[in-house]
């Protein structure tokens, strides 16, 4: 039941497409983690699987995690217009293929990205003729993301530098976002990020 | 944690004070059902008690549901000025105490208001310094709010009828609100005000 027979006519909660949910924050926030528990709750979200020219981390799945593409492959995702934006972050090119996004939208659907900051704002601005929630995540202590990355172990001292350097840049944009997560413990982050799906799926007025 | 140190200095994601979550909808709705059980879940949430002048219900108890004052009591309320706004509503006037929404809201505390639609867009037009969220709670058919009404078993049917013309007079402020709650399901109902309590506590941006 969605109440909507009982509204004045020509307009309802939510127009005829889905909403776009957009995550991002700095590397080592635990997006995936978060997104990833998320989308098993919840089989109304659709994932946009973006493509990246970085390497494959251990555990990683092409085409669930990410298209690993090579540059040649991704040259010809742009050349092509197959790509509502990419951007570059530290040597590697990410990009949102707009097929992931927009068919599922007009289908109805809700979409789930995760991407990185300006990447987030990108698609914000690019016109979607539909809602965009824009959401920003952090660990709670910029010891735990120093924490999380060399957890990671992929990363020599110097990258975690340069991965740090990036963050602190990259948290300056928060105020352009509509919601702020603080990723403590999983459990609690992925409450947070389910509240905010399920609120703005009954959400009249929109910024 | 609430991840400030994080964040760039001189704002946060929520000033000092609470935020106002204002609910409404028509007689019937069943916005008191949903809101005692999410009070009962959360508890950083102050219910602010109304005043009215209307006969108390069978069940209802004075200070939790409602002040039940007379009409000089309720005059009085009014020439001190310590209501934050009053309606009349089928005879009886409605009223909110002031000091249950500002002081508590001062403090930091969330505040949950339950409110016919007129007070609700008068609390939001109030001028108050806090955050006002507002939902409007509808049932899922008409069908289904007279049976309500008819129900609760205090109702003439000519009282009826007046109460169902006056929630389709009401239901055509729906698109001034934030958030629209279909109250089919008791426990489908809770879950929607809560994702939308958590929800705005993440919040950045508002509208």
């Amino acid at each position: 039941m969605t109440g909507r027979g009982f509204l004045p006519e020509g307009w309802g909660v939510q127009g005829e497409g889905g909403i776009a949910f957009v995550v991002t924050g700095p590397s080592g926030a635990g997006k995936s983690s978060v997104i990833g528990e998320l989308l098993r709750r919840d089989g109304r979200l659709s994932f946009s699987v973006s493509a990246t020219t970085r390497p494959r981390r251990p555990g990683e799945v092409h085409g669930r995690d990410y298209y690993f593409l090579s540059e040649e492959e991704f040259d010809g995702l742009i050349q092509r217009g197959e790509l509502l934006e990419w951007t570059e972050y530290q040597g590697h090119r990410y990009g949102t293929p707009r097929s992931q996004v927009v068919d599922v939208l007009a289908q109805g659907r809700d979409v789930l990205l995760n991407v990185e900051v300006r990447g987030a704002l990108a698609i914000a601005r690019a016109g979607l003729p539909y809602p965009v929630v824009l959401v920003f995540m952090i660990p709670p202590t910029w010891e735990e993301l120093a924490a999380r990355i060399r957890a990671r172990g992929t990363e020599s001292e110097k990258a975690l530098d340069a991965r740090l350097a990036i963050a602190r840049e990259e948290v300056r944009h928060i105020p352009e976002f509509h919601y702020l997560v603080v990723n403590d413990r999983l459990e609690e982050a992925v409450r947070q990020l389910e509240a905010i799906v399920i609120a703005e799926r009954r959400r009249i007025t929109r910024c």
